[in-house]
């Protein structure tokens, strides 16, 4: 069974007040600014919470947008206030990274739906004084987007030098050029797809079974009841974990060791590091993220498809567009295959968009984007380096 | 939620009394015939339940044991007592079929460990009167072999003509060649391997953990309690079944089509037909399974490693093997890869085996073992028509 700790309580309570009142900036929008959500609702109040590196240029064309994947964050590459782990991107972000903040401005913003500090099913309703749960709308990768662009004319930053991203990052980035190609110079869309597949809603499925089958879910009310579906989201975690390896990966990593033992113990204990391991994923993982929110990100992964809102013609979703194009994909990515990547790039050439294109050989799986990746960072550097000459912004 | 419906809990209690009293064969061994398990403690009593079909020659020679995987039974080609439904190997087997029971006497054991009348957690153990539950030792695919040995003694078979089984079936193939070469002359391997991968280990441990963290497992004790884990053990199928397809196969069969509907209904409800299909494949399972014995059988696959059992010599099992040997995989096969596959022929190569090998193009995955599979069917009546007039048995 996986249990939580005493301590990971107490970084429960951390994460819980993250949700209204957390360690980064906030922009809040009011009632006469409400986020008209593909739902067909309208959201009135609501927050995005954000970190920002580095500093924007007199005339704001350095402005690098960070969109964060599932189970990420806003603390690209600072000490996360929950965990006082280090930033999830802080090998490719920071002074004299890839995308050096000594150059660019770096903004990440929490995405909707997230629990740490935009609006999610963990911030507090405000019509209600409790936790919205199951009554916070479903949003879609579309709405994350627009709230963004909400935060950025907030802060009066017009256009993007750049918008970057992994995973559900990505699925942001390609977002972000199909709703506001003139408001992007260029974008950076790593490891992702723009639909999400039949296996994998697939297996966000199961890890939504496997919250919703955990009798502490309450319904989505756990808040209100002082419980945490904690071994359901676990179980999701672990599951979900596999996805982001590879079968290679886990070989090279784990093989068929024993924890801690010469020999099978024959029983159910983790008698293999790769069981301890996953464990350790999953019981970690409840510690900083909240179980609803996991039902809604997963959600909009699966409703996101590109091409659908283009009468299922890809091309036009980024019919005459200006941006400049880099797309990477991992050879051992199995969540994201590279031939996902691939349509991307047919789509943009048939669209006559200006693209290059990256598949890194690594056996690290679809996570190889947040790990030590030196082709990774050559690449992004270069890109970058090159649309930022083309674009006018002074170098570092 | 994946619910039971009332009619389920009929199904779930025939089930339960399919432990004790199955609606198959059954040989019983007393206390005088103990089986030596791995885990280093001896089973006694205990019964091995099974199904037979067709008849034994004059000279016993034309014997085929079939060996079930994980979620299956002895109930390969007559209707299930439980679930009312075809065998889950009728294509494959009988009269007429690739394994021609007007030829051949088919024999399929429960194997140890399971729920359909062969000993296992489900069954009631003679010293307390309820279900072993987590008392029941951990097993081992060897251990499994042994039982189905005793079961031939006692049927006064001597030597198979042939063993076959895909997936745990395929190991227990494996290991009945290592275990008792002389005893078997065909072997037909399929879609299996030598041992048990760090990511399936990894599978199965989600699946395991799934279990584990239903309030209703009760430490393995819900049987005496009156309830059921199935809301775990359905979460532990649904992941398990992702495994056994393929991604193109989900594509062809779902992509993103809708269930029902022709727009999403932005809600947590079974929106596509993927979604729809996974929810019925967990809750048709908990009907006609024990969570226990999902437990112990995939800790036996865990525990598979017939190199470990030589000193890390995988071709050592085999030495001076006489048995005829046909391995098949299949190409979208993500679970059991046909290098997995090719592993084993190599080492059946070095021990000088007699071996022959089909890769079968399918994008059924997995299961592809299970279905029509044309060229599955081709490769399994050619192998054992060639080898039964090797061993002399006359035609049907």
């Amino acid at each position: 069974m996986v249990e939580l700790r005493a301590v990971a309580g107490r970084i429960a309570v951390a994460r819980e007040r993250e949700a209204d009142q957390p360690h980064s900036p906030v922009a809040a929008f009011g009632a006469d600014q409400p986020l008209r959500l593909d739902a067909g609702v309208e959201l009135n109040p609501f927050q995005v919470a954000y970190q920002a590196y580095g500093a924007l240029n007199a005339d704001r064309s350095n402005a690098v947008l960070i969109c964060h994947a599932l189970t990420g964050d806003q603390h690209v590459s600072n000490h996360h206030p929950v965990t006082g782990k280090s930033g999830w991107w802080d090998t490719m972000v920071g002074p004299g990274k890839p995308i050096d903040t000594n150059r660019y401005y770096v903004i990440c913003p929490n995405v909707l739906g997230a629990c740490m500090g935009t609006t999610g099913p963990a911030s507090t309703n405000p019509r209600t004084g409790v936790p919205w749960g199951l009554d916070f709308p479903v949003i879609t990768i579309r709405d994350m987007v627009q709230a963004q662009a909400m935060l950025l004319e907030r802060l009066g930053i017009d256009t993007l030098f750049a918008v970057a991203g992994g995973s559900m990052g990505g699925m942001q980035v390609l977002q972000w050029a199909a709703s506001y190609p003139q408001r992007v110079f260029a974008a950076l869309p790593i490891a992702c797809a723009t639909r999400h597949s039949a296996q994998n809603i697939a297996f966000h499925e199961v890890g939504r079974q496997a919250v919703m089958a955990d009798p502490d879910w309450r319904g989505g009310r756990y808040f209100a009841e002082g419980v945490s579906p904690h071994r359901g989201l676990a179980v999701a975690r672990m599951g979900a974990h596999i996805t982001y390896l590879s079968d290679p990966a886990l070989h090279r990593k784990f093989g068929r060791k024993f924890q801690d033992r010469d020999n099978p113990t024959f029983s159910f204990d983790a008698d293999f590091e790769v069981e301890s391991y996953l464990r350790h994923q999953g019981s970690s993982f409840v510690e900083r993220f909240d179980a609803n929110s996991y039902l809604y990100l997963t959600r909009a992964m699966d409703y996101f498809d590109l091409a659908a809102d283009c009468n299922g013609v890809l091309a036009s979703a980024f019919k005459d567009i200006k941006t400049r194009f880099c797309v990477i994909s991992f050879t051992s990515d199995w969540l994201f295959p590279t031939s996902e990547s691939r349509a991307i790039v047919h789509a943009l050439n048939a669209a006559g968009a200006r693209v290059s294109f990256a598949e890194i050989a690594t056996d690290k799986g679809h996570d190889a984007f947040l790990l030590e990746e030196p082709e990774l960072f050559q690449i992004v550097t270069g890109f970058l380096d090159s649309a930022a000459s083309a674009r006018g912004i002074a170098k570092a």
